[in-house]
């Protein structure tokens, strides 16, 4: 296990970016570069990609190769940290993918479990995570808990407890389950040592209660100045605030999640100036006549001016 | 909807309380007065009886007749508010029992939907409440939403919006539901016109964090000064302090759920010297060695330190 | 355990019956004689009454007692069986209704498991049917699993298993479940001593090849005359005419549930002339217009005439 | 949509073939002489390689593209026809896998949904399955459903009906599924037309009552003589003997998921001759001890004889 010190945990806001594809759906990685900057020019310096929020599961191997690169290449010399999902059904190709990740000096690599077969505990889980993390000895490695997505649902403290030994690199866990009870087990197995930022943007206020740090999400590619304002406003103790800046939040997410989350995510994307193309099938992309209410929507209850 | 003033909400800690039975498993109402009185010595003033933690639905309607009647009883003249679950899966139950918590003078009474058939979207639900609710027209009714019980997870706040007009005496929702997302919708709907106390205790500082102002739980009978505390602690942003008052009751719920949590709730009452009694089948009352083993545990974790 | 001979059985179709209302939602006895006649004029001489097609989860405790002393006098002296449903989330209930049926002669009662409290385990499971069994020990007990509506999916196999020595008047299962896999566990178990009727009519053809002997539905209510040509042809090897059955049978259903089903069953008996009334809370009755609508599908696809 | 002549399509027993593995892993094509010698031997003439048995979740693309070539070149010239899984997360692997399929020359090609992302209603699933039917246009098609491994549960019959006009290759199902009155949808569903053979070994004389007239399963490969017998004995309407081999089918099953279905499974390959190799994670493969054990069990109930 690691014990990562604090300038290496990832605190703060992490936006898991999403893929840029051309209007045909082919990789358009030519965006990135404006998605780094776009998201520094709201203070955003910690991107994970190649995730749920990037699609990774609806990409060939070599797109996943060639986005780390890019984003790698993009980032490089600048504050940016690039932690690389390398999490697949295939444990081979995860292992590829943290190889390559570890080559290219990422900030760290997280994966999800396989979830077509599901590991039938938690002992299989560490053995498949193991794996893939000895694949990138020097870098930290996150285990990714999304059960709502993946079905895979095995206590993650009991996970921490017996991984500890079983993976050298192993740093923590990025947590997209509204369970802060296992949550609160996290954050104090082992006296702290490990680093857990929080996965459920629409629950950020109340995780941050319980001691979270840092925060993985998709809502900071296009709203990272309201969470922003919900992390400062938490820190001076000023609760109306980060109620205002959450709610403002969880509006946004209701709206895109009516027309199908994805397209309306990479839609919003478009409004503000980074065009990262259609979703890729089996998410929905949004129409033309969609996007147009959508905007309206967005527009009326005030997202422009809040994410200024 | 009624939009109650402060006083008349459920504001800070609402005690679920268990129903007491004979070592044979006959109603023991006896132990009410004992009952009322350690949770007055603990600093709760306010009751939710025959709820979940109650068992009301191991209990016959006769019982939770005598039930309420012997609390309404008990309380008379104190301090103490009492507020009745009268929810059940026969609605002329629920209907006799607002009838009688109304004749009684009860604080509020709640329900919470007939779950083996299960009404198919929110309109029956809505339907349902309010032929219960008509049943004890001047009195607060409260929704009861505990879909992981229920099996019934229709949006909250929808029901909000349609119940609005359509029962009057409406007072809120006892939210047991650990979707701190919907939660807030709740909380904002009406311009906070809504009585809407969070019931998971292991998550009730992310409620708090989102703007509870009062809470419905089991863990109250046992441990309401960790809650008091957490509460308290919470009020003076003093976050340190809440989280460990959280994880205290965090880790007392862990080691009672390993044992089948509403026998090892109930004996935990009795190592507190308030004895009510076995649990009812299907649920499980522990061994005197399972006991034993669970004082041990308490014992070694604080447990009887804490809820001094 | 009992190993009931075949006379005792229930074998062929035994019809889960609706509990008569009237208009106003009261219960509306003089409608049983008319339910019993019309199902014997249909060939039908079994019965199931107060399960969940006869709403007993919707019935208050004295409405199941009337209800079960109604049948057993209105089929007194015929050849008409009655199965009494004892099941309740109340054991005391269930013990009530077990006790009333041993003394009224009910040919065998049955009890589903109580669903808001779930048993943890098989152990669980049969201690509490052992109880309920035990109010009426001279009377043939089956346990009645409907992991569908009860979220209890323990499996049945092991039930037997663990209470072939615990429960001495279990005759069985009404095994309401569509794991074949299961099913054949059930009835190869202990030398076939086990009485199996399966519950599903809208798998029914696929049970009678695994081996079923008996079904227990509500379809049998309107539609016996399908299901009665279904298991002849079974019985002649005539595939081809027992799936045309089983298909009508099919088609019915799906027709019923598009409405919702059971206050669609319930019109459906009334357009037979066999008016049960509506269907309680949660579930929904059918409007007039809706009625219609559900009637003029029915003809088109030739129900009435299946029927007769 | 197609309507393929009987000869064409998937009647009686479809093998889903394992994927060979070295013991470290890695991809052991020189098996597969062996195991389409082993099958043929036992009277199979129809393969379905890189399914859920295949593991095709946890192959490389380029492993899958191999899998196919290597079959394709072991069967040329024999009786066998060989159907190739194509479906994956990614539909540009999916698409891939179809074009060299058809390119191989095929029989057939069948695809499951995407399932991290799931498509969200029919519409998105027939768009999703057209963009891959249409990379192999001169082949027939087969959508895979298993809402038991995707968690994508949309209704078949509705599929077919959205997709008749849209997916012009379209020749089937295979359906493995518990759901037998969908299934008798799909068998009608314009007049028949549509090949729709079903996937759950355990069910299979449930199936063939309702029509089924092929199977694609696991379980031919170590016990296709078993399931050889349940199909003469349901062609003879030898209902007992037909219930014997169902029934032996369904003791060899439970056997082997007590450790792990698929591990086991492979295991018993090799018990018989037929090295498949390990499982590869997150599935767990056997150890010795475990193998004995269970060669063991197997031994006892009578295996190694029923298969011979």
């Amino acid at each position: 296990m690691l014990n990562l010190p604090a300038p290496q945990r990832l605190h703060g806001l992490v936006t898991a970016t999403h893929t840029p594809f051309h209007p045909d759906g082919a990789l358009n990685l030519d965006v990135v570069e404006k998605q780094a900057a776009f998201l520094q020019s709201k203070g955003v310096n910690l991107v994970f990609i190649g995730g749920s929020t990037g699609e990774s599961h609806s990409l060939t191997l070599e797109e996943r190769l060639l986005l780390a690169k890019c984003w790698m290449a993009v980032t490089k010399g600048s504050e940016m940290r690039v932690v690389v999902h390398v999490g697949a059904n295939c444990v081979a190709d995860a292992k590829t993918l943290a190889e390559q990740a570890e080559e290219l000096g990422a900030a760290a690599i997280a994966a999800l479990t396989p979830m077509y077969f599901k590991p039938k505990n938690v002992e299989m889980l560490v053995e498949t995570m193991g794996q893939i993390a000895a694949a990138a000895p020097e870098t930290p490695f996150y285990y990714y808990d999304i059960p709502s997505m993946t079905g895979v649902n095995l206590p993650v403290p009991e996970f921490l407890r017996q991984a500890r030994e079983r993976i050298p690199n192993l740093a923590g866990v990025k947590f997209t389950n509204p369970d802060l009870m296992a949550y609160q087990y996290c954050l104090r197995a082992d006296g702290g040592a490990w680093d857990v930022p929080f996965g459920c943007d629409e629950h950020m206020l109340g995780a941050l209660a319980m001691g979270a740090k840092g925060a993985v999400g998709s809502g900071f590619n296009f709203a990272a100045p309201i969470y922003s304002r919900l992390l400062a406003a938490f820190a001076q103790n000023d609760f109306a605030a980060a109620r205002v800046e959450q709610f403002r939040g969880v509006q946004i997410i209701s709206a895109l999640a009516s027309y199908g989350y994805m397209g309306a995510a990479k839609a919003v994307m478009s409004m503000l100036g980074v065009d990262v193309g259609p979703a890729r099938l089996p998410n929905n992309t949004l129409t033309p006549a969609q996007k147009d209410k959508l905007h309206g929507e967005l527009e009326a209850m005030g997202f422009f001016e809040w994410v200024k």
